[in-house]
């Protein structure tokens, strides 16, 4: 398979016409690549939850680069240039936007907070703000307000799906492909990789349990699977 | 007089009901306090070129906090609460915007670029989005669009007002006061410390100058008083 491009979590194939496979590595990492470490299986797990998260959505209606899971590690999506932004929406405060601007982690916002950043590696991935955007053209004037709404449609529907397993839904990152013919496509993966998962008890069920070195991963990303397998 | 503030650069004393008086120091400032010198005379030539540049503003309708200056060092102005954001509005890069997000320093914006950030010195003013200073309270929805459109409006008149000397407006900071009757007001002041001026050969007629180590502030600042006095 030929190989289109390398990221710290996956690695994008050609596919038939269109479109692209998605192969899952094992590879996690945090700090924009400063921590670094192989967790054996963490791929398996992130294709499927991804693949239940993705089809739940679908069939809500938002439009998902998604064709079908292929085997343990791989699944078959439409082909799309990635828009340069990653497109954060945060319900609690935890992570940057505590360190940044001083909110007390835990706290809940009393409407969502979608924030952009530009995803590039070499800048740090820096927040953007609309007029940003526009001067990088990283997305047009409709464009953006299109992420936005979908972005706080799929918020609403993904606090209901993790409620349903009890889990709050702290904050998390998406991306968004343009196919040939302009559409806006939801790309990349929804896991415990780019989500914040908080239990009753305050306890992750994501990735700051490597990044703080606070708990088993992997043991956790096979309950958070076990739970929305079981609750679908 | 009764001292209700210091800031880095004025201090704001007590005046008559619902005014205060705003004094001009010579203390300049760098990377958030990192660098600081006192340089003789810089007090005065910014009350002075402030006071030109607001009475342009307020002629054009723009409602500043400016009553009248009382002497050389000091102006009185309407009392307001200060809303706790810098107001940035960039014309071409330069600065903090070249190395956040790539841009060549010098490359024009085809639309100015607003920004804001959080006026706190502990946090380093960090950049906000619309949402950001929602959850913190620092503006209502309304309040923000009309700082946004008076900041693009303030833009055009002293673009215009800066090239009848020669100069461009590369970009600039403002900061805007809410009165006890909830009117928004543009107040702190208008000079070579947060505005970004270059003649035609790209010299600095600013606080570059004293950031950079590469020209005598005292004598472009007294050049800039001259120049916007003989174009009055």
């Amino acid at each position: 398979m030929k190989q289109i491009y390398e990221g710290k979590a996956k690695i994008v194939y050609e596919g038939n016409p269109g479109e692209v496979l998605l192969y899952y590595k094992d590879d996690t990492t945090a700090g924009n690549g400063a921590k670094r470490e192989s967790l054996p299986g963490k791929g398996i797990l992130n294709n499927q939850i991804s693949t239940i998260l993705f089809d739940y959505l679908a069939s809500h209606g938002v439009r998902t680069h998604l064709i079908e899971q292929v085997d343990e590690r791989t699944c078959r999506c439409t082909r799309t240039q990635v828009i340069p932004l990653e497109v954060i929406v945060r319900n609690v405060a935890a992570g940057s936007i505590v360190r940044r601007l001083g909110f007390e982690r835990g706290a809940s916002f009393s409407t969502p907070i979608v924030e952009f950043s530009y995803k590039n590696d070499a800048l740090g991935d820096p927040l953007l703000n609309d007029d940003h955007i526009q001067a990088l053209h990283a997305a047009s004037t409709s464009e953006l307000a299109h992420i936005r709404s979908e972005a706080l449609c799929i918020n609403s529907l993904l606090i209901e799906r993790f409620a349903r397993i009890g889990l709050t839904l702290v904050d998390f990152k998406l991306e968004f492909g343009r196919t040939h013919d302009k559409q806006i496509l939801l790309v990349d993966e929804i896991s415990g990789d780019n989500c914040r998962l908080w239990d009753a008890h305050l306890t992750s069920f994501d990735k700051d349990l490597f990044r703080e070195d606070s708990g088993d991963l992997i043991a956790s990303y096979t309950t958070l699977y076990e739970l929305l397998k079981g609750s679908m």
